[in-house]
């Protein structure tokens, strides 16, 4: 962590940024592992140039940040208080010269903005979203590690999954029976909320799952994660329950080849709207186009939808390190959709998937 | 919906806004019925003082957004396509005269407000939150009874974890029982990550569930609740496991009668300080005054934490159709916690219990 808070104060004085005043979970624990979601109250991390850096959270919440392994300055405020005092104080302790501050503009909201600038009433805002997306978008070993054992997690939800559909069973209790084996191996939350869809509602990207009961002929659809010590896992599988009749089985073999394509491309150097490319037109050209209506991915790290966004407009390029999803998808209202998604390391030499559960079709009988 | 939609219009006309810019999952669900978590995309509904509003979505989520009931005009983006230019232009149809617009400032990112700021530079941006606060802090029957069913499933939930209590069984584990027998009732969500805590760990008021099993002698706290039809309940009991010693004990009791006292203090007409006064004050007069950290309690609806925050300093008071937790807690470092939480409805007279689980002191054997 010292490391990370190193290179933004680096960052800082490049940029002569007098502070960096860091306000949302994620961006929080990538500095401090400190992991917290604060709801309504305040978290911020203030890093300096050259002073110490300082943690400000919820009073109840100190002896969490402290066990977390932070060091360095800690203050809390109880329900009472505001922490903006404490805010400017620690600030004051510091420096006196406030001309510039960098902020989370995308997280940030303008109430807090207008709380700031009424302390600092010249201030310039800078955006700090950029520094910590370069920051956050290579991961290192430990990072890497932690992936892996999120996606290890992931393919064993799915296999959970495809061994409790049963006719009669519901989408809720299938979600039901994957979370509690999860829980079980120590898993504290999913890094959504499971998404388990059966028959035409698989037609859905974000559908929500119901008392609705799994039917012979039905695709079942499973998007699911964990977070395993801070990090996201995100696997998507589709199988069919009984049987599959002959359209079901064209879609679910384009889907499967675009992504299966989409991976192949994946390498150092490579554009990053080409993957997208290369899954799309393998879609439109089985005459699916207009029904793989998302981006073939996103990054995935401490956020489950990260930096960079994996869409058909990015020319930025894939570097090692990078983690991120390849997840066509066609999606034909009535008839079903299929979504096959995995989790992706960018490796010196090409890609390595970090989600291994099979994705040959398989029908559950 | 279409009765919120006008008060809001109406509001508009008084205070002489263009229209309103909606951009909050909570606020759009109360506004629309369509829920949707958007992760980085947006969601926004336009509102206006005399035109009809528009709904701009994620391209894939329009036709949940159609299921939902929404019937004015919907737009759907997908993710190469620039929502802004959807939003200026849906507004650009309804009126040209562009000098206020309300958004929710403690929702909005600065990012988002530079956008709108981009679009249309002479704007002055007005808060919303104070009139959406107002509409939605007096439940109406529907809402009522929708919170009703939400902490009876949260009585549920807590009655499954004081079942599951064994000695070996861990923290996580109990948490998966609870939440299995949860989703086989068509919970899909909960309202945010169940807490089971045991022994030393009660002693954190936002303690992370582990693999740590439960030992005799332990106090065992459960702060859980469920997400139904999009109304939020939220439940804590402490019990103690096989036995409890004489320091537990008065903690124990402290809390209850703190508690207890607090609620039979609830009626309409009365400031919400002093209802955190008045179980503060049962706390201090026990010698644990310094163990409260935190506020008596919270609003509750759509939002899991919404207006009011109830403080020992909100002068506001007590109105027929509010509903919000009472929440008193002791934690003692390495002595450990206890919390007794449930949610309170104003009625016309007093106040109703919407949580029923026994809270008198369970010794679990």
């Amino acid at each position: 962590m010292k490391n990370r808070l190193e290179q933004l104060s680096q960052w800082l004085k490049h940029e002569n940024i007098d502070f960096a005043l860091i306000t949302s979970t994620e961006n929080i624990f990538y500095l401090s592992k400190y992991y917290s979601n604060p709801h309504e109250r305040i978290i911020a991390l203030g890093v300096f140039q050259n002073d110490e850096p300082f943690l400000i959270c919820p009073k109840m919440e100190m002896a969490d940040a402290k066990s977390a392994g932070w060091d360095f300055e800690l203050l809390g405020y109880s329900d009472i208080e505001n922490p903006w005092e404490f805010i400017r104080n620690a600030i004051a302790k510091r420096t006196t010269t406030i001309n510039t501050i960098a902020i989370e503009k995308e997280q940030l909201s303008i109430e807090r903005g207008e709380m700031l600038q009424k302390l600092y009433p010249n201030i310039a805002f800078r955006s700090i979203e950029a520094i910590l997306n370069q920051l956050r978008l290579i991961k290192d070993e430990a990072e890497i590690s932690i992936l892996k054992e999120a996606a290890r997690l992931a393919d064993f939800g799915v296999e959970i999954g495809t061994q409790a559909i049963k006719e009669g069973k519901s989408e809720l209790e299938i979600v039901a029976t994957i979370e509690f084996e999860l829980k079980k191996k120590g898993v504290r939350d999913m890094s959504f909320a499971t998404m388990v869809l059966t028959g035409s509602k698989t037609a859905s990207p974000h559908g929500t799952p119901s008392v609705d009961e799994v039917q012979k002929g039905d695709l079942v659809l499973f998007d699911l994660g964990v977070i395993f010590e801070g990090y996201c896992s995100d696997i998507t599988r589709t199988v069919a329950f009984d049987h599959i009749n002959e359209e079901q089985k064209t879609i679910y073999e384009t889907v499967l080849k675009a992504q299966k394509s989409a991976i192949r491309a994946c390498k150092p150097g490579i554009e990053i709207g080409s993957i997208d490319k290369t899954a799309r037109d393998i879609i439109a050209e089985a005459g699916y186009g207009d029904y793989f209506t998302h981006r073939i991915g996103h990054g995935l790290g401490i956020g489950i939808h990260e930096f960079p966004s994996m869409n058909a407009t990015n020319t930025d390029t894939l570097q090692p390190g990078m983690v991120f999803t390849i997840e066509p998808g066609i999606y034909v209202p009535t008839t079903g959709g299929v979504r096959i998604e995995d989790d992706l390391l960018i490796t010196e030499s090409g890609v390595e998937s970090l989600t291994k559960f099979p994705k040959e079709l398989m029908i559950i009988k």
